[in-house]
Formats: C-alpha cells, structure tokens, sequence
C-alpha cells in the first residue's frame, strides 16, 4: 500500500520563501506519506498583476532556494513532492510542476492548456504530457484547468500512468472537484487533486482538494478554506486492473480506428 | 427555445407493442415537446437469455409495428423522438437508436462500445458517431455505456452537435448520472440521458434521468424508480458558445497535434 496524500493551503503572493515556509509548517502531518502533491504555483502565488511581475518572482530549475527547502523535506522525510512552481528557462516562463524526491528533481510538466490571463504571462506547454517512474509507480501530471481536457488524462492512462498528481489553483466553482473523480473512473487510475484556498485581488480560490479512486469513489476531500493536509493507503493494483466489469476494459474497449478525428481537429 | 426531454419508464421484456403502449401512454405529458429521448432497447427489453431470443425480438428498419406506433407519436405530436431498438440487420443485430420525425427515420446509430453480455448478442456498431441534423439542430446520438469513453463525445462535439441524445439502460450505480453534466460542460453541449427503471433478472436499472446544460448544470433529473418524463427550455445558442471563460474554448484550446495516443492506441 502507498501513501498519497495533499497539502491544501494558501500562498502567500510573491513570498516564495514564506511559501516553502509554509509547507515545513504542514510536513508533521506528512506523517509516512510516499507522495504530497501541493498546489499550482505554490511558490509564487498565482495573480500576477504583469509578466514582469511573474519573471521576478520566478525559480530557474533545478535549484532555486524554494525548491531546496523542498528537496530538504523530501529528504527528512524519505518523500516525493509534487509542487506546481513558476518556472523560468531563459526570458520564457511556464506555469510548471516539478515532482521531486530525496534524490532531487525527477521530472517535470509544463501546464499544456493555459487558463484565461495565464497565456499573458506563461508559454504553452512544450513537453506533451509525459510520465514518470518512481520505483515500481507509473505517475503522471496535469495542472490545474487541465481538467476539462479528457485528452491529457486518457493520454496518461494510455502511458500505464497509476497516479495523476494535479496541482489546481481553481477558481470555476465546483466544476473540477466534480470532474476528478469520473477522470479516475474512466481511465480507472487514482487522481490527487491538491487545490488552494484563500484569494488574490479579484479570484477566490474554491479548495476542496479531492483524491479518487479507480472506480471512481471519493477517498478524501478537504474543505473550502481551511489549510488541510490529507493522506490515504491506495493499492496501485487497483490502478493496473482496467476492468471495469469482467468483460469491459476502460482502455481495451476503446475504438481508436473511429477516433480520429480527436488528433485532427 | 426547444423543448427538449425524456421519457423514463421501464420497457417490458419481450413485448414491442406494450412498450409502444407504455410509450404513448406517456405521451400526454410531451406537451409541447420539440424532442423527447427515450431509453435503450426500449422495443424489446434488455436482458436478453440468448441471441435467438434478441433475434425473435429485433426490429428491421425502416418498418415495423413498434416503429410505426412511435411514427404516429411524432406526427401526433409534431414531434422529434430518439428511441433505443434492437435492430436486424440480415443475420446480425444492433443495440441502435434511431431518430424519428413526422417524415420518419432521420438516422440511426449503432452503439460503439458494448457493455458485458451485449458482446454475445450484439455486433460492435459499425457507423461510427455520426450527427443529424433536425432543422437548425445539430444532434448527435451515444448509447449508455458509450458514457465512459470520452473520446465518443468530443468527437460529436467536434462535429458540432447542440445535444447528445443517450438512451441508456444503467446498472453501474450513480457513475453515469455523475458524468453526464462533466462531458455536457467539456464539451460545451446539452446532454439528455434517458434511463430506464425497473429490474430484469438479476439486473436492476437506476434511473435518475439526467439533462445537463453546457455550464454543466443538472437542468433535470428523475427518481430512481418512477415512470417520468421531465422537458425543459434549452437554448440552443449556449451550445454554440465554446468559450468557458472569455480566453477559453474548450474546443480552440485543444492541443490535437500532442494528441495522437489517442487514435493510435
């Protein structure tokens, strides 16, 4: 059994420091979690008033002291992280999330569909929708309004991802956290959804950070506001059965020869 | 503004002309109805012990005495019906739905993605998803456990269907009830869901009819057990509004270049 869990909270807006701060703050309840997912940009913050504004309070992979108060974490606490970061490569930003474990960066996911004034600030994601292997675990990423996009999920679960770690800052009421868990059930994977709290000038972000189950069940929701952590034991055989009925496979059943029109259009 | 809706009820087994009865039983409460969505298989039943028995109870299109009776509705009422049949075909059967007006049968299709035992009785549908068009309206037709499988909607949404007409016969508990409003706000179209009730051996169906707005908005939904029909106004223009905030379509913020997976396994 793995342990997977979120942290829920608010990031403070342009502190990257108070922010990782923040998140030392909440690892007592990490208890023996394997894997936390956090928030979209928790080190930042997320309403930039300028792309100027963003560039300056950017990270540089793979070090920046945000995310070694990060990597110290992951090693206190023999941990992977998933934590949504403002990633700078060059002049370009991208809206990124970076998973990281005691032995450093492993990888990282550039969000692919931008939400409303995000594509002021941040380049579209350039790196598809790749996966990752932590020791036996297939694991996938997705930011945030990546949610409405089947697509990216089903491309995750074509590539054997068993968990979807999906940073959120959402501000659309409800919609996501009604959508996650049919996500998990129509590609019978587990999602930890990890969205924050609090607002930022004119956005109130609606929390409520969900993890699912494969068969589409709900295994922990947090509240609205509040600064919650949340762990569950999740058996990953559980992800690799694609069975939803003896004779129906989520992915065998598919009819790829008829979908075509889904990569031309 | 279209009336649009459904007739809930639970067909009984091996008897077309009953439940052609049972369907125009109901017809007063079509009122004024522009289109009203029956369940699957409402000819014939759903729990068939053999494929000579689905034999014995198929429907040949363009004519039989069910087709006929639900003909006589549409003219009655001047009205659109999508009506789940088993369907002959030669020696081989459909789990089909057709689309009937005063001028008779506008189209069929003939479900993609069989569930469980359906696999012994029926072919795999063979026409793809196509979409129809009634006057101004583009419709487009899924048949129950198609709801899992993402890919059959947007495909419809790409050919521009306003709504997704869903006979089903649902077993799974609450799983399709709880996705219809997600491909409805995905996809930025309505979704009329029509469910029976009722037990056949040891399947029970769970009703709960669903309509869903582009918002993803649950405009009306029956009781688990009661024969019902719910209509409500839609207006059309909303389906042809991609844009779920003013920078986002969820159509034009597709990346199809990125998703080839999906059509290649």
């Amino acid at each position: 059994m793995l342990k997977i869990g979120f942290a829920q909270f608010a990031p403070v807006f342009g502190h990257p420091l108070k922010n990782a701060e923040l998140i030392e703050s909440m690892a007592p309840d990490f208890q023996s979690a394997d894997l936390i997912v956090l928030p979209e940009l928790c080190s930042s913050g997320y309403n930039f008033s300028s792309r100027e504004e963003a560039l300056a309070l950017s990270e540089v992979l793979p070090q920046s002291p945000f995310l070694e108060r990060l990597h110290s974490l992951c090693t206190q606490h023999n941990l992977y992280l998933v934590a949504g970061v403002n990633e700078r490569d060059g002049d370009l930003l991208y809206n990124s999330a970076v998973l990281m474990g005691p032995g450093g960066i492993l990888g990282k996911y550039r969000k692919m569909h931008l939400f409303w004034n995000e594509k002021d600030i941040f380049e579209p994601g350039n790196l598809g929708f790749p996966v990752f292997q932590i020791e036996n675990l297939t694991l996938g990423i997705l930011i945030c309004f990546d949610w409405i996009f089947p697509e990216a999920w089903r491309i995750l679960a074509l590539k054997k991802a068993d968990i979807i770690c999906h940073p959120s800052n959402l501000v659309l009421p409800g919609l996501a956290q009604r959508a996650v868990p049919i996500r998990a059930v129509e590609n019978r994977f587990f999602v930890v959804m990890a969205n924050r709290t609090g607002d930022e000038g004119d956005l109130h972000f609606t929390g409520c950070s969900t993890i699912a189950g494969p068969a589409g069940n709900v295994l922990a929701q947090a509240s609205e506001g509040a600064t919650e952590v949340k762990i569950v034991e999740a058996d990953i055989s559980l992800a690799r059965d694609k069975q939803i009925t003896p004779r129906n496979s989520v992915i065998l059943d598919r009819r790829p020869a008829d979908y075509d029109l889904i990569c031309k259009s």
